[in-house]
């Protein structure tokens, strides 16, 4: 870890004159103070002293919704802070704008804040940031996304195999032999990481992988709108989606076009949020829990900040079973 | 979780009597006793009463030393222990002989004992209790051991794939193509792990995979004096060990034979054992945080005592590049 000498040696410029720098003191010019906490931020630098004064955590959120019970992010960012407050740490929730991310390097961030760590929430491969994890020094957790060999950057997530080989098993028992995908476009981590689930979960059962299959499409009513019947067309009995608000698109898509869930075809989401049960037929999905997320969050951060490299925390994904998935059809229902 | 009046009406006796088996009561006979314990572990009874009184965890260890600083489990323990003491835990260590699985359930010999929860060190795939974990309800951590779908129990280990993947990567910037595996019988998960973390390293750079290039076998010596000339027949110019036993085994055997470490062949082991410094040439491996892996077990049996039904945490397994690696011989040493 750099420290205030190695940041004073690097510019040529007194210790004091980082300090001032690192501690918002208005007495240096701005562009010293950015040139100051960017070579902080390239040392690796670490300030000692922020253990001892504020301990300050933040989440960053972007993609993602968060401020009612029923929103996707709610239950995370409180099983976070649950965790945290009771361990005496201040938490500040932060909407990371992609107009952030260009404006200030993460690192840059972080100690001009005085943040010792972040909880990071939504984020798609595309995010400025995600290039800075890769070589960070902050104790840094992503959650539904990984960097590779930097030790300071965790993971944590649902076991997306395991869900869904419970999900094709579940469905194999049924009957089904040819089992879609609809999922979101490539440009997330998570995506790919259920696609490639969801190829192994069919390797596992020796069932066909086919891409007439799989249809990708970023809006959701859209997607189920041309994708489902096309999948339907190709022979598919049963489709998995990579998020219950795909899967509940394709239900209503279902109801109003008259393809029968899941007499005529089987349904699967992921995530289990609270709508679920009041779709009709309610859906069978792979479970999120939401809570033990953002516990699981902290109890990563926590580790990273006692030098435990821990790089992925997965978490249990169970299969709910409800009444979007059922035998397969003995007559294929003709889709027009 | 079941309570005692669940295990009393499962029995027909009454709650005094279900109490008094837990409790270690000398006035019922010792047959009742395992009646109501084989009860309690079946319907997944778990004392609440425990959080109150005694906190106890232990850890199980088998087929693996851990009383002295050189020895593998020494710093898995002790970082454990740190961890779990802290917290206002009393931490037993207990060898799981075959002999005592053999003679009692887990779940019973948790109850028994009074075990809020255990972490197991060095179980095989043979080993009787790992049928247990698949079904119990006490929290259980597992190192380099996995089972599905039971969120009373998680795993953790080091990321094989990412010290093979860094392991193939290092190689292949060499100039290695033909990459040979030298490990143990697949009688234990990570064997598994680590051979199939080896093919996909291999696919990842398009390398050959080939059935002449891997061999399992039970003793490192053994493995050492007839595999490695075999495998350099074959082809293969660097040979990656699933433990680093095992490759200090072959840079003792190539020393003896002539073969020149790395000029004539490169070797990487697995572990970082303190050993791995005092070959000649020192040995390049991947290495296994032992501490870390202790704490996080800890962490682990926290989640899980907090109910965050963690399935795996893995930590990064960075690759350390020592003597026995170098550039692809220009001319192949001829084994005879």
């Amino acid at each position: 870890m750099a420290t205030i000498n190695d940041i004073a040696k690097q510019l040529g410029i007194s210790k004091s004159t980082v300090s001032k720098g690192l501690n918002h003191a208005t007495d240096i010019s701005e562009e010293l103070r950015q040139k100051i906490l960017e070579t902080a931020a390239e040392l690796g630098y670490a300030n000692k002293k922020l253990k001892k004064s504020d301990k300050k955590l933040c989440i960053f959120i972007e993609n993602m919704h968060w401020d009612t019970p029923h929103h996707f992010g709610y239950d995370i960012v409180r099983g976070f802070r649950q965790f945290a407050e009771a361990d005496g740490w201040k938490v500040d929730i932060i909407p990371a704008t992609i107009e952030l991310q260009k404006l200030t390097p993460y690192t840059v961030f972080m100690i001009q804040n005085g943040y010792h760590a972040s909880f990071v929430l939504g984020f798609t491969l595309l995010d400025p940031w995600m290039r800075d994890f890769g070589t960070c020094k902050i104790p840094t957790v992503l959650y539904d996304n990984y960097v590779k060999n930097n030790p300071f950057v965790a993971s944590v997530g649902c076991d997306n195999q395991e869900g869904f080989e419970l999900s094709v098993k579940h469905l194999h028992q049924l009957g089904h032999r040819k089992i879609g995908l609809i999922s979101g476009p490539m440009e997330s981590y998570i995506t790919n990481a259920r696609h490639q689930a969801y190829m192994n979960a069919l390797s596992k059962y020796n069932l066909e992988i086919n891409e007439d299959f799989i249809r990708l499409g970023y809006y959701a009513s859209e997607a189920a709108r041309k994708y489902v019947p096309a999948l339907m067309r190709n022979g598919v009995t049963a489709i998995l989606f990579s998020h219950d608000i795909r899967a509940i698109a394709a239900i209503n898509e279902c109801n109003s076009t008259g393809i029968r869930v899941p007499e005529d075809l089987s349904i699967i989401g992921f995530d289990d949020l609270p709508l679920t049960t009041r779709t009709e037929p309610a859906l069978t999905t792979i479970h999120q829990d939401r809570l033990a997320l953002g516990r699981c969050g902290y109890y990563a951060i926590s580790s990273l900040l006692n030098e435990v490299p821990i790089g992925s925390i997965l978490l249990r994904a169970p299969l709910i079973v409800r009444g979007s998935t059922g035998p397969v059809p003995k007559n294929p229902h003709v889709v027009v």
